[in-house]
Order: C-alpha cells, then sequence, then structure tokens
C-alpha cells in the first residue's frame, strides 16, 4: 500500500545517510508521517534493523539517495558529511536535480559553508541543520534543530523538518549560521558537565550528602541544563553511555580550532576539553561524559556512589 | 506601640551587623514580622536609612547586640565576621547568654568551624547560614539559606529564620557544611558566568544576532541559570553592579585556597577565576560580572550591544 502524504500526492522520497541512534529515529519519525523512507549505513545490521521496522533498506549511500527529493545525513562529523557529498562514492554528482540535502552533523560553520558551496554549484540545495535533544526525541519525532540555508532549502526540506522536529530554528538563508548556533550551544553544554563534574566530586571529596547538593543546586543559581541532567547519573554510579566522552573530545575540538582561527580565546572552553581528553585518555573515552567525574575523583581520592565500578584502565 | 510577636510575648529582639544591599533587606524582612531589630553599620548612612524605616539604629556592634537574642552578621568574608565576634570590639564577650549569632557571609568552611567552636566555648550558640538570592530577595524575606549548626541554634534562630527566607536548608549539626554547600554553589555559579560570556561574546565575534542566541541556548541543554540571569545585561549594554566582579574574584578565590588545601584540581574554577582577575586588574571590578563580555570582546575585537560604554580604563 502507497503511503499517503498530506496533499495525499505522491509520498515525498528521504533517504537517511546513517542510522545510530539519531538517525533511526529520524528514519522512523519520518515513516510515520508518511514519507517514503529509504535507509543506508555503513553497518549492515543498523539497515536490517530499519527494515525490521518496515522501512526501505539501500546498499550505498547513491542507492538510498538516487530517487530521493531530500537526503538527510546523520553522520559524525564535517569530514564524513563530505564523503557523503563528495567522496568516492559521493551522492552529490547523483542526486536528483533541486534535491535538498540536509546535514545534521555538528561541524565547523567554515566546513559547512564550504559544503553548502559545493553542492550549490551542482544544482542542489543544502540545509545546514544541527540538531539537538538526544535519541529519545529523536524517536519520538520531538528534536530541536538549528536550520539555516535558502529559502528553497527550506522549502523542500520542510515535510522532513516537520516530522522529525519539535521545533526548528530558521536562523538565516546562510549556510553556516545553523554550525555556528550549534557550537555555541556545545562550548557552554561542554563547560557545564565538566563544571558539574568538578563540583559534585570537591562536594564528595568534603563528604557532603551528594543527594543534598543535587537537592540544593538544582533549586540555586549554580544550576545548569546539564547539572541537572548528567549529575543523577554520578549518584547512581552508572556511566553506561547516553552520550560519550569521546563527543565533546569531538565538539570542544571544532571549538578549539574555531576559536583559533578566529583569534578569539577561550579559557574555559580549553579547560574543560583538556578534562575530557584526559578522561579519554584514561579509556573512558566511550563512556558516559558524566565520567569526568570519575576522572577527579581519581585524580583526587574523593569517593563517588559505585566507584567499584570505575573501569579496569584506572 | 510595642510590636508583638507570634506567640504575643514581648518581641524577640534581633540585632543586624552589616545594613548592604542584603543586610538591610533582612532586617527590614524581620522587622515586617514582628521582630524588634537593632541594626549597626560600618558607614553611619546606612544606620540613618534603617532608622528612617522605622529601625532602631546602634553605635556599634557591641551596642547593637547587648540585648539580642539573634544577632544576623551580614559582613562581606569571614575576616570580618571573625572581627565581629572576636575583633577589639568583638560582640562575643559581651553577647547575652544562649543567644544565637547567624552567620551569613561566604566564607571557606574550615573558618566556620573555627568561628562556632569558639563562639561555643563563650556558652553562645552559632549558626553557619549562607545566604542566596540577591538583594531583591533579601527584601521580600524570600532567601534561600543553607545552614548548619546545633538543634539549639536552630531553635533560638527560627523566628529569624523564618522572617527572612522562603527556604531554610537544614544540612546538620555541624558548622561548616552550610558554608561547604555554599562554595560549592559559588563555584557552579562563577563558571557558569564565565562561559555565557565566553560563548555570547564568541557568537558576537562570528556576527550572530544575540538575541536570537539567546533565545536558542536558554531552550537548549546549552542553558545555565547564569546564562539566563545574566545574558540580559550583555545583550543591554548595562553592566551596573547587581553582583560585582569582585564578588566571584573573592569567592572563587575562596574555592581556590580550599581546593589547595583538599589536594583537589579545579582546573574549571580556576580558569574563571583568572577571567574574573583580569576584568578586576583591567578596572571593571566594581562593575557587573556580566563585564567578563566586555573583556572577552576586548580581548579579541568581538563587538557587544553599547560597547561605547566601556570604562574609561580599557
Amino acid at each position: 500500500m502507497m503511503p499517503l502524504s498530506e496533499n495525499s500526492g505522491p509520498a515525498v522520497i528521504a533517504a537517511v545517510i546513517g542510522l545510530g541512534s539519531m538517525g533511526m529515529g529520524m528514519a522512523l519519525s519520518m515513516k510515520r508521517k508518511g514519507l517514503d523512507v529509504v535507509g543506508y549505513d555503513i553497518t549492515p545490521g543498523a539497515v536490517d534493523r530499519f527494515v525490521a521496522e518496515g522501512g526501505r533498506g539501500a546498499a550505498s549511500p547513491a542507492d538510498a539517495a538516487a530517487d530521493a527529493d531530500i537526503v538527510v545525513s546523520v553522520v559524525v562529523n564535517g569530514a564524513q558529511t563530505e564523503s557523503v557529498l563528495f567522496g568516492p562514492q559521493g551522492i552529490a554528482a547523483t542526486m536528483k536535480a533541486d534535491a535538498v540535502f540536509i546535514s545534521s552533523a555538528t561541524m565547523d560553520p567554515a566546513v559547512a559553508r564550504n559544503l553548502a558551496e559545493r553542492a550549490e554549484a551542482l544544482g542542489l540545495h543544502y540545509l545546514d541543520a544541527p540538531i539537538s535533544g538526544g535519541a529519545a526525541k529523536a524517536a519520538r519525532g520531538e528534536l530541536t534543530i538549528m536550520a539555516s540555508g535558502s529559502r528553497k532549502a527550506f522549502e523542500t526540506a520542510r515535510p522532513a523538518l516537520d516530522a522529525m522536529a519539535g521545533k526548528v530554528y530558521e536562523l538565516g538563508n546562510a549556510a553556516g549560521t545553523g554550525a555556528a548556533f550549534k557550537m555555541i550551544n556545545q562550548l557552554l553544554a561542554g563547560v557545564h558537565i565538566a563544571a558539574a563534574c568538578e563540583a559534585i566530586t570537591f562536594a564528595a571529596k568534603q563528604g557532603l550528602d551528594l543527594d543534598k547538593v543535587y537537592e540544593v543546586i538544582t533549586a540555586s543559581a549554580g544550576n545548569s541544563w546539564m547539572f541537572e541532567n548528567r549529575v543523577p547519573h554520578i549518584l547512581a554510579g552508572d556511566y553506561a553511555p547516553l552520550s560519550s566522552i569521546e563527543i565533546f573530545v569531538k565538539d570542544l575540538g571544532i571549538v578549539q580550532d574555531m576559536a583559533r582561527s578566529e583569534r578569539y580565546p577561550t579559557p574555559l572552553a580549553a579547560a574543560a576539553l583538556q578534562m575530557y581528553l584526559a578522561a579519554a585518555g584514561a579509556g573512558m573515552g566511550r563512556d558516559d561524559d558524566s565520567s569526568l567525574a570519575r576522572l577527579y575523583a581519581k585524580l583526587s581520592g574523593a569517593e563517588l556512589p559505585g566507584s567499584a565500578k570505575e573501569p579496569q584502565s584506572l
């Protein structure tokens, strides 16, 4: 049976490149809203899971994108995005004329501008559209999207944006602005996680009641979205990765590259990045980013809940 | 006319030492709730203002404290608190037996423990009770108080706490715990203000629409209580001090002293302190703490709203 799009014409065809925890949720959200969704991932098992949920699978990015009106790229970084578009088997040369490429990876705004320029030179539309919200919101079609691009890129992307997002910020007509907003958010998020881990482990070092510290701080001027969200992992001694240390090694690395290029000093973000690097170097790169607390504990002898679960490497 | 306390007996007498923006509000809140309040400040004008509002003035701390059941000390730091209690004209020797000394200044927990021990040796009760919430909440009797001390200290202090606070956290029976909670909050608050200034000025450097950045970040995972509260000062170009740079020179200085003594590394708080020191050194010590944004702008050439108002010294 043919799924119906909202205007009852033929269904919009959307390709999703990258079916990780974010991409899978975004693909299924679009399918639920009546788009005809084709998925590709470098890991065949991910494609199989999408097919088991009723999606269409593809054997390559070019295969997925061949008939697509919309391609949503949900890969890890700018380099992978460039490879999807312009690599040896890149899709930019074979995408349909007037189709839109929606780029969701977090990247340097200068990279986003470069990719958009090259894609537009081939007659494609490019939407710079980093995402925020995590896997649970991706699955529910409730992501926040920080988007910039031409009017035509927004128009063509609209059915996908409506299906994937609870909130779309329209940040202007030039690629790079969406990426820049996302990097400002990542600077703050990365610093706040590090500050939360520094503070809660300092409280542990002083023997304070950590549940009480959480109660008092979340009701005080020292609170942050990240303190409120991550400290419960530490109180539970549960470092199973919801978002890993390596994500902020990457994202604060991009912040540092941008800042160096702009001649802009970022002492807070730089200090935080050193802590993520130390945690990754100590073997916790794939653990939850709240593992910075375990690093502070190891460096100071502080005792955290469940510290018996510390990784082998420490 | 004799003000009536809640049990219609003779009014509880409370002395307030330090009638700054916090102490004045606390004194008036207690008066409003029927306590008989005597105020002292090193600046005679502050005492005059309190008397004009119907309070009783005193010529010295000892004069203010002589008949008090409760003394509330709202001075700047641990050294001033020690001077109020044990200095050349200190009140500890002349306070009524069984009266309680409520210490509100932010200080090293070790200093709080030492002061409590010496006060208790003289038969006084000591409540370690740092405050949070700002001048507006002080005036409305809606402060948050992070308190620790003996059962008798809490009991005796109760009428004052009820009058001054919207929320009293009771954090245990030992002085020092309240101070320690406050320092954890100040570590986070100081880092978050610096991060907010680093991020919003980085956005300015990239030419982003700062009002839009504020809208997006306050709805995203990068948000903090301080970002939400302080960035509007920057967007308005208004650095009139609600809380000054020097407050965090002091408070992150205490964090560093504690951390050094505990052998606990605090790279985030240390980086933030350097920025507050640089802002103070550049002549902005008495300006609003959001002035860190002006420092980042000066260091990078970024343009912030109202930057024509930058201080002479820059």
